[in-house]
């Protein structure tokens, strides 16, 4: 079985940072399978990271090696470590980049990285990437055991993620978009199980909007309208059969979006569609 | 022999799609070979997707499973469907994508995929590509015998690609552009086949424009200058040398090509050039 | 020890260029491990797809072949090559690509490209990555004899790199920005070896700004407040913490640097930061 180095990164497609990472991983094992899951973070976003990083990993094979690299306190004193899970391994620095693996399992062992021995030298300032976790991770994908490259460290740092607000007397919730994909899907921190809390039909609210078409399929709505659908990550998205819901209706990370219980909807409200 | 996977998607390369269909194919068999061809395709694009996979499919070994995902009808009732050819097996939404394979290889079987057994659960509304494709796709690639997935099926969906008129009487050609590249090379749909219609040397006209130099290399033309190119797809190509023919004359996909013996160019057109 | 084919070429992410060439090489070799360096040089750009391939090679392991195409001569006179150093091979047009690989390891051999025996025929006029370059890197990574595929060759086509100077006098040294990253970090073509002609602390100065700030991490300037750090390539580049360096001060590839005595600097200067 082959083992695999996965990447996760906001160093683009257009410089050669993963090119080089690349080469620094066959380096020291070219048997290992490297593997890209996402380069297109927005630079020095932490929770853009955690939240690509968490709706991907599970996917691949036990034993994975995910290397992720969204690093704004490079060559400062934060930590680098590697996360042992019951499935995984995961190198990154100690930034909240691994907050939303943690939330999910917890960790079984946790490693500071200091053993200069496996790092590239001269150390730069700037590309730790390279320099540190490249080499970390390629030598635990290569079976060497974690106590070696540093301490055991007891808990990671944590980042606080957008939070669903729910208003039980109103019966409605204030959710966010999280993320927008190449299609223009706004990804909301909306679940399924949120809804719950208000037993009847819905309608999300978003910039004077309101759409109230929960569907199973894009092809549900007409050319060019709106939906909301339960996405590949398991929520709400706002999307448009064929079209750009970011576009359409000029939505962005961070945009807040209202549920309501459908029969509680403004009759003023003229935008409805 | 290392079993291939080749992928041709419009999931671009800025979400974590693309790297979840490789846990996905990996976490099934981590020793199969994940190649990327493409995966830049205009959103929802078929008929630029059944061009792309025709320019490159048969550049690949024998026996190289490709999936495909141009899906606007993901979560509808369109099927799922195996090609498989003499050489090569195909995994794609059964919407026309195909249609370029089977025009110059006709098929030896083809499937439908509904066997859940495959299938990841549960099952989302718009990410089949990740739950039901790419499964299949690296099963079929390790080896699982196609009639396991589904039904036999006569044949697949076409898709109407945009044609060359000839017009025999004025010995003109009227074609179109269908892709455009990063160096803004314009690929039209003419081919020198076509062109033996006319017996005489030819021009290509656009937008009032004209290019009667019909080059072997790039370097024919001046700097910045245009001519007229036998692609490596096998199509026409308007270029400029050193430059990009696309912004110099503003085209687009779809710009219409009017194609004239070169002695028959109506005189008065100043904007020869 | 599995081989390693590695590609740096213009041929951008958003076409199926690179796809094919990957189908080439496994088509010959499908034991291969293509890796991808950097596809994003700017189109024709030699001097820049020198520059990132000396960033990157000398990570990857030995005997890796290295397949580049910045080639805006393509199907004209120039040649196709191999190069072999001590512990490479590289695989490009003779028009300067390999320029800096030269400068720091001297030719063991180099081969002029011409047995077509080992291209893909009908040859194209444009895409010889596909038709010449590709198959001769799969075949070599296969243990194909250099003298093959030609003629020995003295020595490679140099290009002029844009160059420091110094005035002893002023003690000022001039340089300018090589290469932009996707942070905005703006790479110059200066060296510490290169400040070490000031014996005094240095400021840079560009476009009437000075950085006076020396650092050893981003996050030793304030949020959003710009450093000159030695990046990762070993050059001086011009940095924002957490933000664009580029965008901040509206920089370029070209734009001219000005390195002077820290106590020298025009004390009328307001623009100081």
């Amino acid at each position: 079985m082959k083992k695999i180095v996965a990447l996760l990164t906001d160093f683009g497609w257009d410089d050669n940072y993963v090119g080089i990472i690349k080469g620094v991983i066959l380096n020291i094992n070219s048997n290992l399978q490297v593997v890209d899951i996402c380069h297109s973070i927005n630079p020095q976003n932490i929770i853009q990271g955690a939240l690509r990083l968490k709706s991907a990993y599970s996917y691949f094979p036990k034993k994975t090696v995910f290397l992720c690299v969204v690093d704004p306190g490079v060559g400062s004193k934060r930590e680098a470590v590697i996360l042992k899970t019951k499935d995984y391994f995961f190198v990154a620095p100690d930034n909240g980049l691994l907050s939303l693996v943690v939330d999910e399992h917890s960790p079984k062992e946790i490693y500071t990285i200091t053993n200069r021995r496996y790092f590239i030298e001269p150390l730069s300032c700037t590309f730790h990437g390279r320099d540190i976790l490249a080499p970390v991770a390629a030598h635990i994908a290569s079976g060497v055991p974690l106590h070696r490259f540093g301490k055991r460290k007891e808990a990671l740092k944590k980042i606080a993620l957008p939070k669903v607000i729910v208003d039980h007397k109103k019966q409605c919730l204030q959710g966010q978009i999280i993320d927008i994909d190449r299609f223009g899907n706004c990804i909301t921190n909306l679940t399924e199980k949120d809804l719950a809390v208000i037993k009847r039909k819905v309608s999300l609210k978003f910039k004077g909007y309101t759409v109230s078409r929960i569907a199973s399929s894009y092809a549900e709505a007409e050319e060019d309208q709106p939906l909301v659908i339960v996405g590949s990550r398991g929520y709400l998205e706002i999307s448009v059969n064929n079209g750009s819901a970011a576009k359409k209706f000029n939505l962005r990370i961070g945009t807040p979006i209202k549920v309501l219980p459908k029969d509680s909807l403004n009759l003023l409200d003229k935008r409805d569609i």
